[in-house]
């Protein structure tokens, strides 16, 4: 086992990490800009060390400057938790070069997956369902209009090169189909110097389930069942949960294979997300991507599997095989997260930084957790992500787990800052909600444009 | 199953026992002394009342007053927690008359098992080992010695009416018997006007055994498994763990089928424990004394069990059935509890009340558990029990609690007054703890010498 590793993230993630990290004896060593001086991480840490100036180009994502930390501390391995430096090939592989333990895949695996039409291409020779779509790049409109009356409307144009949004555009009928698919294309030849396209049909509604797995070193790889996070707000995940109600036993068994069979497919190592859509109608579900790190909503799986994720990545890290066999594996009751932001929900959740006051975490009583990286007095930078706590709870069944939700909710005070935490116990207490009967489009496009007209 | 419930006690039992009526969807009320006006379960309860003066005699314990603020408040039950009238019958027989509620066993089966003699014999007539002592009371020194004599020394004389701590007399050689027997009878005439003594023989080294049961208004009692509480301080618990590492699997059914007869001979409802000391060489357990209350140290059960002991006791009170039969409740992993008190160790374990400031609570991770009343900028009162806050954790393995809980006292932070956090961290870092080699007598007459020796 590892003596030290360097945590290069900040935040609840970096938090989480250290704790994990302590309690498996293990020295840790924050990285901090000069906005997180007074971070919780930088205080909780046995040894921190200063890597720039608050933008995190020039801090959390100055590879040169964690490295230079790892190295200057004697840390043998590196947890670069999610965001910033989780899922950068070239990081992972400057650290393997300077034989510092990356925790998490290899730079190889990540590119495997970070290619979508080549994730793509793995998957459907996995033998994992992928969303039906052009077979490679489509560079013609002709083509275009060929390949989506065959799949059928709606269809999503993407660029090929694409990211950031930049060249995307969904196509409700045929006869929108050629103009369509032009405009995006030449803004893709704009923006990325290439016009190549692919297409793919609109599974809708849909819900956004996601497979945890573990894989170690000797190739052993377990899945740890679903998360549903179907609850979004402009593609940010806002509650998640797991068990997924929408999922029984046959297609948990079924879905946990196919995300089995992915991480085989590619030599998966570490813990990773195989995320999927799933199409309530048929029971059908689709690979969307893979996310190569630990993920926020990473506790709900913990609570209802009792596996410690972090400590797990970290002991396949250091080489060790895999604490659990996929029979050890029971679901056991409901959990649900709440991420708890410093955002003003009436303002367009426009971020809230600012000194926190009067702080009071809920906590006590069977089936809660609180992940955070705030205490009272500490001021929240304006520099990053806007997410302070999060609120998991555990109950014997979902009803139980929203009782628990609606409790902690109620308990939360901080003042100071606005938080969306009311906005929280609104969602949990509306009756699609409660009833889980909700798909991805249900918050953008139910919830919200109803709350806020309530809210004036 | 109850509208609105009210909470007759105070500090982190009075917190923990809203959050379950809460996410159970019943109102609270609370009642709170002119002390504890600004206190967590005053603020956190649905509505307060006060029922008088910071002395407790006069509040917490003045049935008159809480039986009053029920009826005002229309509160269909009345949770009594632990300490103040939870073991008192006569308040449970006025709340059975007033046809509120009483959430705990009835006044009738209190008054059997607080009877010591009285609940001795019950547990003969149970098949529940008692330790080896006199048939009843022994009135003159002849008498006693023989009996003495008989069970082999060391002995302990206790006053039959006795209490407080008075008519006690520990003997360790037959030549002091009569001379003992003489002063301790002599004492508890004076005190109690009864001369009358029993006679038992004294289990050294032992283990403080308990084990939870829950049993329902239909005659169904389970256990919970048992917790070590060996670990104590005049009397006074200060950490526990479950399972004990003394007791297997063998030895665990046998003490539980033993503490479900003791439980079913005297018709038990509600949730009671059954305390035992346990001879480790011979394995032999003897039935001390039933505690017909929840228990400070129901969490580490709660953790191994997954079972909600304040929620079931409701449940029960309620009219339902026992939510698990004997064949659900499997124990997993290991937990252990750590009592937090505002007291300081280095001056003889005084109170320390007073403000608290830059309160940080550890959280976060898997299987880590605050119970507390205390905030930010709370003032502790000095009126009360010094306990303000319990720490658990849940490991796979005792090991795993152990960092666990290491990682938690290392997070606390409790500026402004004194506590026994400090402590807590060396106890468990203590050799003999860490190896689970502890009886009765460890902290006491081990830890607690040496430990002073090195303060000095």
């Amino acid at each position: 086992m590892f003596n030290k590793i360097l945590i290069a993230n900040r935040g609840e993630i970096a938090v989480r990490i250290i704790r994990a990290a302590r309690e498996l004896g293990i020295e840790t060593v924050a990285v901090y800009s000069d906005a997180d001086k007074e971070s919780l991480h930088t205080i909780l840490a046995d040894e921190s060390v200063c890597i720039g100036p608050a933008r995190s180009t020039e801090s959390y994502l100055n590879m040169n400057a964690v490295l230079s930390a790892a190295i200057v501390t004697g840390a043998q391995a590196i947890h670069p938790g999610f965001g910033f430096l989780s899922e950068n090939s070239k990081f992972a592989t400057m650290c393997e070069e300077l034989n510092i333990k990356f925790i998490g895949p290899s730079g190889t695996i990540m590119d495997k997956m970070g290619d979508k039409i080549n994730a793509r291409e793995e998957m459907i020779q996995a033998d994992v369902p992928v969303i039906p779509g052009s077979d490679g790049e489509v560079f013609t409109s002709k083509q275009a209009l060929a390949v989506a009356d065959e799949l059928g409307y709606p269809v999503m144009l993407k660029a090929s090169a694409g990211g950031g949004g930049k060249g995307i555009r969904k196509v409700d009928k045929s006869e929108d189909l050629v103009a369509a698919f032009e405009s995006a294309s030449q803004e893709a030849l704009a923006a990325f110097g290439n016009g190549a396209m692919y297409i793919e049909k609109v599974i809708y509604p849909a819900r956004h389930i996601e497979v945890q797995i573990l894989g170690d070193s000797f190739g052993n790889i377990i899945h740890l069942g679903e998360r549903d996070c179907s609850l979004q707000r402009n593609n940010q995940k806002v509650l998640e949960e797991s068990p997924s109600i929408a999922i029984g036993q046959t297609l948990r068994d079924k879905i946990g294979a196919a995300a089995v069979r992915a991480a085989k497919a590619v030599g998966y190592e570490n813990a990773g997300t195989i995320e999927f859509l799933l199409d309530e109608k048929t029971n059908q579900f689709y690979f969307m991507e893979m996310n190569t790190r630990v993920q926020v909503e990473h506790p709900v799986t913990e609570f209802v599997t009792g596996v410690d994720i972090v400590k797990e990545q970290i002991r396949i890290a250091a080489g060790q095989e895999l604490s659990y066999k996929q029979d050890d594996i029971k679901l056991r009751g409901h959990a649900i997260e709440c991420r708890i932001n410093a955002e003003n929900p009436a303002f367009h959740f426009a971020p809230s930084p600012g000194k926190i006051k009067d702080l009071f975490l809920p906590s006590g009583g069977v089936g809660l957790r609180v992940d955070s990286a705030v205490y009272n007095g500490y001021s929240i930078p304006p520099y990053y992500d806007s997410m302070i706590a999060k609120i998991i709870v555990h109950g014997d069944n979902r009803f139980d787990a929203l009782m628990k939700m609606q409790r902690a909710l109620y308990e939360l005070e901080v003042e100071g800052v606005v938080t969306n935490s009311d906005f929280q116990l609104d969602l949990i207490s509306d009756q699609r909600v409660i009833a889980g009967d909700y798909d991805t489009s249900f918050l953008m496009e139910t919830f919200l444009p109803n709350y806020q007209k309530d809210e004036k």
